[in-house]
Formats: C-alpha cells, sequence, structure tokens
C-alpha cells in the first residue's frame, strides 16, 4: 500500500539530510519527494510518497517524530485527501510528431509552455495515474525528458 | 543569485541522502526539492533550487559529480528554461470568505478541487513568483494550510 506523508519540519541546513537517512536506513525507497515553504515561514513542508508494502511504516512515522526539527507527521488517509503531481515533459516534434502531441495534450488537458522546430514541452497537472495514462501516449512519438515533482497532498476539510 | 540544479540520480535508497547531505555540510539551505520519476525507469531526477549568493555554487556541482549513483548535473540557465511550481492551498471560507476567494482564484487562474463549509482548497501553478503574489491576496481571508512542490525546470529547445 502506498502512504502520503506529510511532515512538516524546521527550516534550516540538516533536516532533510535527517529525515532521508531515517529512510534510507530501513531500507525504504522514496518514490516522490516534494519540499516546499509552508503557511509558516520558519517551516517547511515535505510530503513524501513511499511503499509501505514491504515493512510497516508506523515504526517509521514514530522515529520520525524523535528527530529534532520534526514538527508534525501527518500519514493521510488516500480517502480524504486531495493529491496532485506537476509534469514537465519534452517530446519529440520531428516530421508530422507535433500535431499528434498537441491533440494529445488537449485531451489531457495540458498546456504547451514551449514549442521549438524538433521540440515540444507539456505541462501537466494531475494523479500520478493521469500523468502514466499521458506518458504511454506519448512514448511511441519519442518522449526526450520527463520532469516531475512527486505528489503533494492536503487534507479534505477544516481539521 | 537563485539556482536550479538539476540531477539525475540512480533510482536506490540513499541517494537522496548523499545529496542532500553534501548540501548541508557546505551550509546551503535547500529552498525547493522536486524528486520524481524521469525518462529512464532505472533513474530519478531531482530539481534543486538554492541560494547561490552565499556560497560559490561550482564547488557543490564539483562535489556532486564525485557522488556515487549521480549521473548527471544541469545547473539551468533561467534565460533558457521552463519553470513551474505546483501548489494547493487551503482558505478559510466562514461568513462571506469564500465568494472573495473564488474570485481572487479565477484571476489566477487556479482550480478549486475542495468545498466544504468552513474551508476551500485552491490549486494552482506558475512561477514562484506568482504562488507569492495569490498568497500575498489570500492572506487577509485567512490561510489554513499550504503545500508546495518547490520548482521543477527544463532546459527549452532539444538540447
Amino acid at each position: 500500500m502506498k502512504h502520503t506523508l506529510s511532515v512538516l519540519v524546521e527550516n534550516k541546513p540538516g533536516v532533510l539530510t535527517r529525515v532521508a537517512g531515517l529512510f534510507a536506513r530501513r531500507g525504504f525507497n522514496i518514490e516522490g519527494l516534494a519540499v516546499g515553504p509552508s503557511e509558516d515561514p520558519r517551516l517547511s513542508r515535505m510530503t513524501i510518497t513511499i511503499d509501505g508494502a514491504e515493512h510497516p511504516i508506523d515504526q517509521v512515522t514514530k522515529q520520525l517524530h524523535k528527530l529534532i526539527n520534526v514538527v508534525k507527521i501527518r500519514d493521510l488517509d488516500p480517502s480524504g485527501m486531495v493529491a496532485e503531481e506537476l509534469m514537465l515533459v519534452k517530446v519529440s516534434a520531428e516530421g508530422d510528431k507535433r500535431s499528434e502531441t498537441l491533440q494529445i495534450a488537449e485531451i489531457f488537458n495540458a498546456k504547451i509552455v514551449d514549442v521549438e522546430r524538433r521540440s515540444v514541452i507539456l505541462r501537466v497537472v494531475g494523479s500520478a495515474a493521469k500523468l502514466e495514462a499521458l506518458l504511454e501516449l506519448l512514448r511511441p512519438i519519442g518522449i526526450l525528458e520527463i520532469v516531475r515533482t512527486g505528489s503533494i497532498a492536503i487534507g479534505r476539510g477544516k481539521g
């Protein structure tokens, strides 16, 4: 089962290393990680996506709580959260490939953010499943580069 | 000056710790970090945003090259890249605040992804400056939670 952890940490050098190190020592491979400012300028919020099938997740969250600079941890419930990911993907535009790419982009509500003679860059937001479906269609055209943020998530409602 | 590093790494436990540790040891505070799959299933791509004003960035990139599991590093040229960030922001909707929030959302082309009696969640994509401008307008209404991905960036053209 996939877990989405939302971790509020102090905005200091070394915090990321300690958090990442904890997962690495336990053999967890982090699938996605996004770090950015939070609503409090002293704190950053990390969204960590991991596969909890192999190891019990509660041991890791307990260890996380003990780390200095870690303020708050939530293991988000998939049914009660909004999760989204951002992707930039550069696709080949040689020959008649460009029109095919533009057609697929429209279906997925992807925005064209750059067009050159030999390549097109698409920007798309959505669930990991949506991004995978788009990539599946773009692969035969020729994917040159993929940059993804990893999922970010927020609990629904005021709580 | 702000730097955006695009780092291609092997998809193995411990890589993130080593990369983050390198920055921490040199006193760099990572402003934003996004990690996700790349076009090669064996590799992940990290986008790291740092303020290079205090320390010379070339020393860090040299050290990064020496790390095992680091495949490729690019210090992206701001004038030749597309950079975007994703943010989810939960805003108070008590009283007549909701209509004000929806108005601001429309101006910023933000999508409403959740509405409850006491809160609204907006999803927005854009430059860090655009996200900051939106937050500036939402602050008097009442921001409950901010989750951001950190910027991701891709070089323009086929190169």
